[in-house]
Order: structure tokens, then C-alpha cells, then sequence
């Protein structure tokens, strides 16, 4: 690491670190941005609004005057099913890219909107390939919108996003990505990728607090979503086309939400903006993976799949290890973890992102080795057949 | 008045009062609330959800146990879209009792999720009656639900709740309330009331913050609405059993927020519970309003119809008048007003929820009188058709 060491506050003394995709250890400056009250139709809110999405739009660098910016109120998946709702067909059918939780999801929503799909669907962790994904838009001229998503925390993979539009691109067709928790911290370039709209949230990498998402999306694409959602709360245009005629949210916005939100996009930018969001959050992988291999865990994913957002590790086979009791130690110390969502294998999940540098992720590899100890864990390597689930990924 | 004079903090130095129906004046005991970060999966987490729950139920007095409480991210128009989804029919008609803006968003709402309905559209501020209602749902047996709007808040009218849950349970369907702005401050009781369900938000009469809703639903409404929604982001039973099960918010929670709740619920119960909150609104509303007379200014509603949550007031005749500088002017000293949404006369409201009292709205009345001096006003009196138009109540 030839990165500065940087010195991030303690965002509150004895507050644990969350080590989980969002919600997230945010600065205490974020929090406090909360300490007032604003009126909603007010004009100092509606600057605030303003700012909100201008900041976002410009994260996308060149080609950004392109798009524009929808917030919408809710967790992430109420901006994924807006997205959804707002700009997938009725009648031809979109290519849902599944990898775990969030692509399944993605699945269960155009259920319920009762619209057409096709999944790819690759298990619990292996990335979707650019010529397969060309083969299936090949074969099925009904397709006429993709969806990937960007970093599937579920296990932690980044998925080849360029390779993919690439794909969707020479095909011709339209590309929805699902960039929750990656946007902030890996670029979402119109100048490098072809996309109709993006989606990501308040409380991932640019470390706000939950309450809302946001819809980034071609303004051809917005007028053209017109009269095509499935719900007043979730309509992506109406809600674009009430902020450009009055500069407000269509329903109650989350004021105090959207004030912290403005503190962490300065300081988002202060810190040197998606590059430098994106080398912190690696420097943290990087440090917290080696921590913990030195100790004997293992990675689900090889280096090249590894996200900076988020790394499964496979779970102790000694028999002393039991997750819920390394997860109260570990709170104990101060570090909150993630349990696992794989479906073949025991694991935990260990997140990088947040009010968090390399010296905290260093506290996390000395807390983990002390607690193996209390627990009388001899060995962190996982059980055979763990390893064997992963060589799948490198056929 | 025989109310001792409260005495509530000023919610931060400096900072204007929210004359408004929500987003409200919070204390700074609320907003501090905030100032930490919670993991959503976390076990401290989950016994805030409980907490919160409990709390919201236990205002429902006698018969609560028959309830139970499922909150819903978002602002409150998602909680009203989700209990819509969720309880009423696809087939059976669903009867809309409307006399404003949120009427209309409700009828707008379903035609959204393409549910047949049919309206009772009493214009811009009169009451919908129980003998009405009832000779409505006599003639038209498809009629399986009714919606009524509490309070609603365009014009500050109190709906005569009992009167229409009466009616409704003599012609055996089934009420949905929208009772977003007067919950907490105005009983809602199923030993009075017959309902399947209401729904309000957190930053309303309890005070907190915008970002969630919450639906309180009957038991066995929520078994039976498996699979009726719209939606997956709104789908109450699945939040609901989700919940049940698991004790986490099936999608991110705005953590922050609903600590902030937590806080304002306890105040809530600390204050009297709804009979105080309801008290001190009332107590708000009647000092506001005489001092409005005494200026000159008329009110839109009969006192039998003035709701303790918000007053319409006409906009004088006086060519001196102008609505945006008489609300900057009032900004400045301190007080933010909400505008009118009358369609026939001009009008703006004034809000008497949140963290104020008596004496905060003797200042607004006081600062009024103020900025009619200084705009030229010399009289506050309203146009004649104004008059004209507030007579038809009484016809």
C-alpha cells in the first residue's frame, strides 16, 4: 500500500463499527447535519433538493448532461423497483442477471408487476459473462432490457459491468443496472458504458443515512417512462417531472435524511470523489483480506471477483467455531459484522465500506484473532467441500 | 383556557417554527436521538422495531390486541398506496369519501393499481355525512370498502369519523382510514370504531421525523392480504410476516429515523398520551385562531368542523395583500406557513402541530399582526365571495 494512512474520526466513542453494506458507519458531521428542522415546500429545502441531485449527476463525469437525477423515498429496493416499474416494457421481456439475494429480488419485483422476464440465473456467487449474455440477447429477439447488478453483496462479487453492457450494447438493446451499493466508490460512466438508467442509495458509498434512493437515468428515458409505473409512490416520472416544474418531492421527502445526505456528498468530494472513495475502500479490503487470511480464513472469491464493498469468508470447520457467538464477541470489541447468505456453505461477510480506513480494518484482523482464541478455535480454514464450491469459479 | 401553560423548549436557536402539517417542529431531544448508527440486522435494532410497534399499538386503548402495526419506509402517501394495495379488492368496488387533496391522491392512487372505485366527491372542504354514505352503499352492493381521509389537511377539515364507521358497520364493509395527520392526537379506538385499518406517519402528531409510514391493520386483514399487493416494496402482509418471523424491516429501515421515534413516542406517552397531545393542539389551534380573528382574518371551517391539526384562513381582500411577501415576512420572524390549496378562494393554512404551545402561537399571531402593519394591510377581512363560498357549509 503506498497510500497515506488517512485519520478518519471515530464516529462516536463507543459506538461498534458496522461492518456491513448499509446501513454503515457514517461521520459524526453527517449525523449532526440532522439537527434542525425544514420545512418541505420551503425554499430552502428545495435548494437543498437541488444540490442533492446535481451532486449525484456529476459523479457520472463526462456524458452526465445526459442524465438526471430522481430520488425516491424508501430503501434501496423501493429505488430498484421504481427503476423497474418506470422504464421495463409490459409486454417484451427483460434479462435479469442473477447472481444472489439482489438479483432473485430483482426477479420477485417483475413478478409482482406482472411483467415478463428471463433469468440467467448463476447461483450463489458466479459472475455473468459478456458472451453468454450476447448468445441469450441473441437468441430471443423478445428481450429488449437487461438488468445487472453492479456488486452483489450477497456474496460480495463486483460483476464485470463493462463486459456486460458492452454485450447489451452491441445487441442493441437497453441496460438497467442496479449500482446500490457500489455507486460512489466504482465508476458508472456514460462515457464507458451504455445505460438507460442506474439506480443506487443514500446510506452506501457516499455514507449518508438510510431513508432514500436515487434513480439516475437518460432524460430521453424519463420522458418516455411517462404514464408506465405501476404505483403513485414509485413513478419515477412523475416524481421527475414535479421536481423540474416545482423543485420539490412529489409526497414528503426525509428532510433530515436528505440534510445529512448533502453533508456527505461534500464530503464525498473532499475527499477526492469516486477515485479516492473507491482507493479507501480497497486499501480497507486489502488490508482486512490479508488480516484475515494470516489467520487462516478463507475467501469465497478469487482476487479478481473480490468487491471493495464487501468480502464472504467461509466459516471456521473447527467444531469451536459457532457464528453467532464470533459475532457477540466481536460486537463486544466494537465491530458489528454480516452474517452469510450463502445457500451451499456456512460464511460470514465482512464489510469495507463507511467512516472506515485501514488502522480500524486492522482492529477488526487483531479482534477477530483475539476472539478465535476466547473461542478456542485451533485453525480458521474452512471445511473441504467449502474449497471445492470454490474451484467451481475458476472452471 | 384552564390548561396550565406548558413550557416546551425551543426546538434550536435561531430556527424557524413549522407551521405546518408535517414535517413539524421536533425537539432537539428527537433530533439528537440521531446521532448514532445502528446495524438494521443487529439484535438492538430489532428490539427498537419491537419497541416501536408496541408503542403505536397501545394507542389504539381497548381492544388493541385485535391489531397489530406494520411500518412502511417511505413517506405516508407510500403507507396509504400500501394499505390500498394491500386490503382492497381487485374486483369488489372501493368507495372514496373525498373533500381534498389527499381524497383525490387516494381515487388517483387506485387508479394506479387499476382497482375499481367510486367516489363521493363532496368538493373542496365539505364533510361526507353517515346518511350519505349509507344510502351509497345501499344502492350498490359491488361496494366492499370505504376509505375516509381523518383529517384532511388542504382544507383542516376533522371528518366526522364515528358518523361514517358507523354507517359503514350498519352496511356490514369494511373501513380503511387515512388518519395520517390526526393520529395521536385524536382517538382511534376499535372500541368505538370498526375498522380493517389506518395508516399515519412517523412525522406527524407523534412528532418524529419524515421517512416512514406505518399501516395498523387487523389481524386477520393481515392474514387474508397475502398476495394481494401491487407492489414488493409496499406488500403490508409480507413486511408483516416478515417481521413476525424475523424481527428486521424486510428492506432497510431509515434506522436513524426510527430512533428518532422511539424518543418522540416516549415524549408522547411522558406528555398524556392522545388526550394531552390532542389537548395542547386544541389549546394551540384556539389561541391561534382568536388571535387570527382579533386581526380580522376569517377562518374557511365553522368552529364544528376546525380541526385541531391545521386551519385554512382566506387571504384578505386588502390589495395590500400578497400571500409570498406576507410568508417571507412571517419566515423572517420566525414562522413558516403552508400555503392554500383552495380552488375556489384564495387561502393559506397554519399548522398547530409539533413542538409548540400556546404561547408559540400567540408569537405568530403577534408577528401576523406585525407584517400586516408593514405590508399596508389595513384590513384582514376577506373578499365577499369568500364569505359567499364558506356559507354553503351551513346550507
Amino acid at each position: 500500500m503506498t497510500q497515506q494512512p488517512t485519520a478518519l474520526p471515530k464516529p462516536k466513542l463507543g459506538e461498534p463499527y458496522l461492518l456491513t453494506p448499509g446501513p454503515l458507519t457514517t461521520s459524526i458531521d453527517v449525523k449532526e447535519a440532522m439537527l434542525r428542522d425544514w420545512g418541505s415546500w420551503d425554499g430552502d429545502f428545495k435548494a437543498m433538493t437541488a444540490e442533492l441531485r446535481k451532486g449525484l449527476i456529476s459523479l457520472l463525469g463526462d456524458g452526465s448532461e445526459a442524465y438526471d437525477c430522481v430520488p425516491i423515498q424508501g430503501s434501496g429496493t423501493f429505488a430498484v423497483e421504481a427503476m423497474l416499474g418506470s422504464f421495463t416494457p409490459k409486454t417484451k421481456k427483460t434479462l435479469i442477471l442473477s447472481n444472489g439475494a439482489y438479483g432473485k429480488r430483482a426477479v420477485e419485483t417483475m413478478a409482482y408487476l406482472g411483467r415478463p422476464v428471463e433469468v440467467l440465473d448463476k447461483g450463489d456467487y458466479l459472475p455473468p459473462r459478456g458472451p453468454e449474455v450476447a448468445a441469450l440477447l441473441k437468441a430471443d429477439p423478445e428481450i429488449s432490457h437487461v438488468l445487472i447488478v453492479h456488486c452483489e453483496t450477497s456474496s460480495g462479487i463486483l460483476n464485470p459491468l463493462q463486459e456486460i453492457s458492452d454485450a447489451v450494447a452491441a445487441a442493441d438493446r437497453t441496460l438497467l443496472i442496479d449500482s446500490m451499493s457500489a455507486f460512489g466508490s466504482i465508476p458508472v460512466e456514460p462515457s464507458k458504458l451504455q445505460f438507460a438508467a442506474m439506480v443506487s442509495s443514500a446510506n452506501k458509498c457516499i455514507e449518508g443515512v438510510p431513508g432514500f434512493g436515487f434513480v439516475i437515468a437518460h432524460r430521453a428515458e424519463l420522458e418516455a417512462a411517462k404514464g408506465n409505473s405501476h404505483s403513485i409512490s414509485l413513478d419515477v416520472h412523475a416524481q421527475w417531472a414535479h421536481m423540474e416544474k416545482s423543485g420539490q418531492w412529489r409526497f414528503t421527502p426525509p428532510t433530515h435524511v436528505v440534510a445529512a445526505f448533502l453533508e456527505a456528498l461534500r464530503a464525498h468530494k473532499a475527499e477526492g470523489g469516486v477515485a479516492a472513495r473507491g482507493a479507501r475502500y480497497r486499501t480497507n479490503r486489502d488490508a482486512m483480506v490479508s488480516g484475515m487470511r494470516a489467520l487462516g480464513f478463507e475467501t469465497l472469491l478469487d482476487a479478481e471477483w473480490l468487491s471493495p464493498i464487501i468480502v464472504t469468508f467461509f466459516c471456521p470447520a473447527d467444531p469451536a467455531f459457532s457464528f453467532p457467538r464470533f459475532y457477540e464477541l466481536m460486537k463486544a470489541r466494537g465491530f458489528i459484522l454480516y452474517p452469510g447468505k450463502l445457500t451451499v456453505v456456512d460464511s460470514f461477510r465482512v464489510g469495507c465500506i463507511g467512516q472506515m480506513d485501514e488502522h480500524v480494518m486492522r482492529g477488526v484482523t487483531a479482534a477477530a484473532s483475539d476472539v478465535l482464541k476466547e473461542m478456542g478455535v485451533e485453525s480458521a480454514a474452512p471445511p473441504a467441500e467449502a474449497l471445492a464450491e470454490r474451484a467451481k469459479l475458476a472452471a
